[in-house]
């Protein structure tokens, strides 16, 4: 089963320990492309991964399109806050990669949002058509907050959730028929007390694990679900939140996970230290899905035979043989003595990442361009900043 | 499936944000039960919560038991360290529960590890003779730590961990047919940077569903895993390793999950706060393994009819039915807006478990029992306490 882990997406804030929550910018914005294409755990650049709220409403887009162009070699989500920005996401990609491949193959996608309950809004629709016209490839997602904009018992949620997907991808087949269409679900649950969206609750997991079941039966890929949190920190709610929602995504079997690392504060905020968290989170999960084989050397009998009932087994042929694959290895746990970790300063996970982040980012090295690729890509974006006066709204 | 939460077992060393690691005490021991009494995610009181190592050695086990029996109303694990010292715990049961229920119920477990590898040494095998020769329950239980005493490919460690618990195993039957005998698995990874063991990774989450596939298939109930980390503060990290480690215990089908709360520091260190953060987790799952219904009621049809297409829903009649049990709701997770966390003091995770436990303990009240009977176990302790000097290894 394909699938593809992308960076968080949509929060107006970032986060770091250094310098807390702010308004994120474009500088926040290539920060976070730069560490996404750093990491071997995740396979795409995302869309929006935070909201350059420096750059003009009408503009930004361009900005964040020519990033994930320039800084990441790898695929990513065009804009969709209206159609003549899908349009400007489209165009880009054809000066990439070539006008005719693009109208041959699906080299960009559009996340759309369904304006729920049971309504797809015209900006919406008019921007899924301006994809499908384009042959490129759409996302389909009800963001469901239950109580709020669906029904809060889970078989609700999902009924509402499978209507709306469906709907919504149908609409590309009108357009043209065999558009790549995305099912996606983002459910999320309510606190009790205080009215407040929950996430990495229970409830959703399950609706993911069912959400995986009914994108089977359609024979439609699916994105779900991600490394959700409502915590304000990369701390332990963060974290635990987080691995219940994502081992949910991977085990319903989800081709495109969004939101796999960054994501606190209930999408508000784009964290830089749980990024990095997350993207561990990611590795593991790569293993995990890896599974284990049975065979005569993976059942190591021989090592047990070498030194017999009793004995340890660290330097028998098995786990020289062995040693360097068997585990996967985190790039930020700690799992050292307590003594050895004590006298390092005894640092907990979120300080690790803060420094890995900051590392990361000065190791960073851009891909390499075609320089008249790059050229035309920049008089694109001039001419089309040019073209409007900035809006801010 | 019937199972069954327990707090962690064994560790030398207890933590809390206030004062750091430190040896166990017999108070640490009973605060340990206090809280998870007052716990309503945790079923079972466990056993050597954490070593009460102001206790000696050879007395330390009468304490442990007698707190298990005066501070919480739960079933509870009994000495396994001697023969006799088992003996003493089973006697103490025939004081509590009358020696004819004894006979004919089975009311304490032993937890009994394998010397591995392929070793089942004689202190282990006399304990699981003397509880099961009282038709008391014995949980058999490999710990491997996959390169050192197991092989560290996945398919070895689960094989050695398969014989080895069904040899344990089936010691019972020779000397009383029927004793009930649980089947257990504990496999470990390593770090390849240190040699270090790890603990909540992503090959033994792995294991633990394998485990519980073999485990049906011999029809014997299973322990697995629990909420293990090797971080030494209830950070991200420790609660990433908890979720993944406890998410694929749950789903292996396991019946008994020792280790459900506290673990920190690769099992060395019980941590008051982790013990309410893993709580929360165990919570959580509780919500989790009861899945949801598809009905005409849940799926909430008329929750949409009521507003209809672009209308939210809080005050649909479905909604103001269903907001109070919907979803399940942490005790100590965060969900309010960052502006009201931030006025409040910007809490992490770890801090306010730390409030949690003392106000727990604070309000902490022990179930009811007979006075005979206390007064009969008190003398017991105090008898076989005078009857042998302090030994303290």
């Amino acid at each position: 089963m394909p699938w593809s882990l992308a960076p968080s997406y949509g929060s107006p804030f970032v986060m770091d320990l250094d310098h807390g929550r702010r308004y994120g910018t474009i500088e926040d914005f290539e920060n976070f492309v730069k560490l996404a294409q750093m990491s071997p755990n995740l396979h795409h650049s995302g869309g929006t991964i935070c909201e350059p709220t420096d750059v003009a409403v009408n503009k930004r887009h361009l900005d964040m399109v020519y990033a994930h162009m320039r800084y990441s070699d790898r695929a990513f989500l065009g804009s969709i806050t209206a159609p003549e920005r899908a349009e400007d996401s489209i165009a880009m990609c054809r000066i990439l990669f070539g006008a005719d491949f693009v109208e041959q193959n699906c080299v960009i996608m559009g996340n759309f949002n369904t304006t729920s309950p049971l309504v797809i809004d015209g900006v919406t629709s008019r921007g899924i058509r301006t994809y499908a016209a384009a042959g490129q490839g759409t996302i389909h997602l009800p963001f469901l907050l239950g109580g709020a904009v669906a029904p809060l018992t889970m078989a609700g949620s999902l009924a509402q959730c499978l209507a709306e997907s469906m709907v919504s991808c149908a609409i590309t087949q009108l357009v043209r028929p065999g558009a790549p269409a995305v099912l996606a679900s983002f459910i999320s649950s309510m606190s009790l007390r205080s009215g407040s969206p929950t996430f990495g609750t229970p409830e959703p997991a399950l609706g993911s694990l069912a959400m995986g079941q009914l994108a089977r039966r359609l024979k439609l890929p699916l994105r779900c679900a991600g490394n959700f949190s409502t915590s304000k920190l990369p701390d332990g709610q963060a974290m635990q939140q987080s691995m219940m929602s994502m081992m949910s995504a991977v085990q319903s079997g989800a081709n495109y996970i969004l939101h796999s690392a960054g994501f606190l504060d209930g999408l508000l905020s784009m964290s830089y230290e749980k990024f990095i968290l997350d993207t561990d989170i990611c590795g593991a999960l790569h293993a995990y899905l890896k599974g284990f084989e049975v065979n005569e050397d993976t059942l190591g009998f021989e090592a047990l035979a070498e030194g017999g009932p009793g004995q340890h087994l660290f330097a028998t042929q098995h786990t020289l043989r062995h040693y360097q694959t068997a585990y996967w290895d985190s790039a930020v746990d700690d799992h050292q003595p307590w003594e050895t970790w004590d006298e390092k300063g005894g640092l907990d996970a979120a300080t690790r990442a803060n420094a890995r982040w900051k590392a990361q980012l000065a190791a960073y090295e851009a891909p390499a361009i075609d320089p008249g690729t790059d050229e035309a890509l920049r008089e694109f974006i001039t001419k089309a900043k040019d073209a409007a006066p900035d809006a801010w709204y």
